[in-house]
């Protein structure tokens, strides 16, 4: 692969500038954020709005795929002195899938030796958290998760959180608190300084998760990475890389090197990979070495199915869908063909050394979530959430990080249970679900089946939601179908946020809504989540220059325009008593073409 | 417009044939579904659906555009001996907004006289459930519901249903007792003999409306009627046409005599067309010429924006987005131009005398409805809903059908209460509502926004859902938004149903992910509610015959798919002894490849 066949998208959103914000407690911070500029005539500033896609939409950062961003995180991990360089384990061919030959993806160029910690030593944000030590890392997700806060003091709350303790500003030590308790994850592996901190719980802003990755039958590197920064643009706040195909090793440095925002696995893939595709030739010795191999790049969170108990799968044979997990069903039939117990459960305290010398996150995966609404809320699913909780309180006794996944497919009226078992099974750990889907019957469109469900269960206090793109069931998403995920589930997350009741939540909305009203055509597409769809869209019928300032679309035209009528309504009502108006009004007629509020529009794109 | 001009899509869906099912009380009922058969290796009997699609997906109907649907009904309505035809209104050149000349459309060619009550006689469906009469329509609606549950008696009930009284089987005297209650209406106008019987109320299916309809910027008759035949083909149970351009009567009038499903309509933007578009100029004489005029034509239901009173004006007036109803508007300016109370609520009696003698239904506009987050739940949008509910007990006094119109935009927090009040104060009458829209922040997937509200409020109680498209607030949707708009809200409805607990309703759900779970890809595409997508979408990728039959797809590859691995699982679990098993699972390895269970598979499209 040549340089050129490098494709990202870095460009700034239309009227947007980044900004970024600096510490209090640590001065040096630059906390990136996005400004869209509103149109003079609105008589707004600009609006903040939360930006995951890192130095690829700031005009003044280099972009160069084969060097890699910035280590961003590097000094503070160094000032911390806890951390070691060593030379790491070595890369091997079976590592990509390349023991029996095939064609290597070439390497990312620079090798920087890995860091771990120092004997004795917890490097995790948890550790410092408890030790009441608030790092650089939280300070930055305080001001990130802040946005707006500090000018809103006062403003009267509208939402219900269902129980989530949403403080009126963010700040430092909240983040140190939240995390120490548990409540919240902040995943930053030693080892990928490039990261930008975020943070995953209840109390904070609802994220989202978006899943890359090829599989044996499709993609490359290039086109993941690609597909990553892609993502992260539309808003995905973490990625997961899924691949499954060769070159595992090679296309994960690419990503991790070039990602702003913390990336996931599920090292029991390459681990399978690494055995040739047979489940039961698994062993703890493979997966271990796996996890140093993912450790050392730069992992920031690992899906680990070690709830999946051998006890446990019986309990699946008679549903409707088996097991749809494919870290479950790989660790099932493990566990059946050696009946023997699972060796992430048994070895999971080894598991939890090895998070807790690079900060790994436990994302502890759901192998037997429900794969339909026949199978929802059933005895597999809540026995393997028992033991999720218990392998929490050991990962928190090493001062490892932890969420829980959750479903999956589960149709509206069992949704909060869900959540609430989860609360109580897992200590409040942040949950991490999969939608859930609300129905089986609409693949192409499941995209949509789960936001529904991901909206529903993002309000109850789920803290991240992983997106499912029109794909699913069906094939590997593209970048299209990646990015239809992402702002679909962005979706779902902003609706969460507002019924939630964050403060500031509704900003965007609000200025959204005030530009729709006074006919700011290219504010609202401004202020959208996709303004090139947006812009889009309204061109298709009214394509001309001077439709962006046009007090109408084609969706009513210009007679029917409520909004345009409501404005001669207020007006009038406005400047006269009500009882003079009346006159007023039978004198004057109407216009039916108010003049522009807005000048110096631009066709879209 | 010529013959060839037409083009509708007029055929059945893959795998599909059009059954008929007869009553009993009137045994010569054809009452339509669809039955999709599936593969010989599932050994199921082929999955019956409610079925909206009328006659076009029927290969024995003869489709003759300009000829009409068969006339369903002629015969029922002719029986009952309380109609009576009469010359009708003349048809004008300003029906068509034509008075000062332009272009008309070709008039459809046949023209039946109009149908009325007979002097003293309540034609309505409703005064006949309050007789104690089970019409023909009510028993077709009972068949219809019913779908599966002969079958079913006993099966134990799943779902949280919020109050509604979902009954084990629909009864035709269930049906009548629901239309006498006023929880229920059956939008069937004496002049829209063409329509297929359907009812809109709580304890029945979630149905959902689709609006076309030109306006002054776009469209013409062909593309409505298409949109029209095509929002059904993907499951519209009534359309609204909205048009407010040129040709209106003529448009509506093709749209009705080739519409299978309930027209619904805003007579008020007609009339507004009437008087050159100056609101002020509004009269309850040119409204009331407009109302018979539609009621002629056989449209089945009237928006009526009658809640919106004069003293509620100034209410709106410090809102974010003002009045978003164009009728509310419209009327919103009436009431203000002239400083007097609404004409449409000082004659609401004598609408209800006009509603009576043809049995259109009313569906009381929320004319003040919330278009943004910031105005939901406001004190504008309850004082119109208190005034509908004072319309709807004069409107049952008068034996005439109603439904309630609701937002809108409203976010995730506030909607059950939009639900609790309306069955509060309107009495239980059917709650008809535009999504809501759960966040502001998306134009371009408005769909989205919106379905997450429609299956909350539609698992709350909503009868009807009107769809929303991609191009809401943008333009005028085309046939593919209308498409995504109704497959967006068949999804929204059916987990509504769902998570209701309607008997029967996970019976697709259950259907298709068995056919997922056994790789029957064809039988997945045949069940799922847009076949040619999912199959499209899993051919982008694995295009090739062999693939219909492999067992797995794309996004996991073989080595991967969990589905595939969890058949090993569950077949050695089912075989053997739990002990025995590890044994076999070592010795034997596994297949990556299972034989094929389906064999047959043709390509898509």
């Amino acid at each position: 692969m040549n340089a050129e066949s490098w494709h990202v998208v870095a460009e700034s959103f239309p009227a947007s500038r980044k900004v970024y914000r600096a510490g209090r407690v640590h001065p040096d911070l630059r906390v990136p954020m996005r400004e869209i500029a509103l149109h003079p005539s609105s008589g707004e500033p600009p609006l903040t709005v939360y930006d995951s896609s890192g130095p690829y939409t700031d005009p003044a950062a280099t972009i160069d795929i084969a060097a890699g961003l910035g280590r961003l995180r590097e000094r503070w991990i160094a000032a911390r002195g806890d951390t070691e360089a060593y030379p790491g384990r070595r890369v091997q061919a079976l590592d990509n899938g390349l023991a029996a030959g095939g064609k290597a993806a070439p390497e990312f160029p620079v090798r920087q030796p890995p860091l771990r910690a120092r004997p004795g030593k917890a490097v995790t944000q948890l550790a410092y958290a408890r030790a009441g030590i608030v790092t650089p890392e939280m300070e930055y997700v305080a001001l990130r998760e802040n946005l707006g806060r500090e000018s809103r003091a006062g403003t009267p709350r509208d939402g219900n959180s269902w129980g989530a303790a949403l403080p009126e500003q963010v700040t430092p030590e909240f983040v140190r608190a939240e995390i120490a308790a548990g409540r919240a994850i902040l995943p930053a592996n030693v080892n990928h300084p490039e990261s930008e901190p975020m943070i995953i719980g209840r109390n904070f802003l609802v994220k989202i998760n978006a899943n890359i990755g090829n599989s044996a039958v499709t993609s490359s590197t290039a086109e993941e990475v690609d597909k990553m920064v892609w993502a992260i643009r539309w808003g995905a706040d973490t990625v997961m890389d899924l691949s499954t195909g060769r070159n595992i090793h090679t296309i994960r440095e690419w990503i991790l090197r070039n990602a702003p925002v913390p990336i996931g696995t599920v090292p029991i893939y390459q681990a399978l990979e690494k055995v040739g595709g047979v489940a039961e030739d698994l062993s703890w010795e493979v997966f271990r070495d796996t996890l140093i191999e993912q450790a050392e790049q730069g992992v920031d969170y690992f899906t680990i199915h070690a709830g999946v108990r051998l006890a446990y799968v019986p309990l699946t044979v008679a549903r409707v869908t088996g097991i749809v997990s494919r870290g479950g069903s790989i660790m099932a039939k493990w566990c059946l063909a050696h009946h023997r117990e699972s060796f992430l459960y048994e070895h999971f305290e080894e598991i939890c050394e090895i998070c807790r010398a690079y900060d790994v996150s436990f994302s502890l995966g759901d192998g037997l979530r429900p794969g339909s609404i026949a199978d929802a809320n059933d005895a597999a699913q809540f026995a393997e959430l028992e033991t999720l909780g218990e392998l929490t309180r050991i990962a928190w006794a090493r001062d490892c990080q932890v969420m829980i996944e959750g479903p999956g497919h589960v149709p509206m009226h069992k949704i909060k249970d869900n959540m609430d078992k989860q609360l109580a099974t897992c200590g409040e750990a942040p949950f991490y679900t999969l939608g859930p889907l609300t129905t089986d019957i609409a693949p192409g469109y499941d995209h949509i089946t789960s936001a529904i469900g991901a909206a529903m269960i993002g309000w109850f206090g789920t803290a991240m939601l992983c997106y499912v793109t029109p794909k699913e069931h069906l094939g590997l998403p593209d970048r299209n179908d990646v990015k239809t995920g992402v702002i679909t589930y962005k979706i779902a997350a902003h609706a969460a946020d507002l019924a939630k009741g964050h403060p500031g939540a509704r900003d965007r909305d609000d200025a959204l809504s005030r530009a729709r009203f006074d006919f700011r055509w290219q504010d609202q597409f401004n202020l959208s989540l996709d303004p090139d769809t947006a812009c889009a869209f309204h061109d298709e019928t009214l394509p001309k220059e001077g439709h962006k300032v046009a007090h109408f679309c084609s969706m009513c035209g210009p007679k029917f325009c409520s909004m345009r009528i409501s404005h001669e309504v207020r007006a009038e009502a406005r400047a006269q008593g009500m009882r003079e108006m009346a006159e007023k009004f039978r004198a004057g007629g109407s216009e039916l073409y108010v003049p522009a509020a807005q000048e110096g529009s631009k066709p879209c794109g």
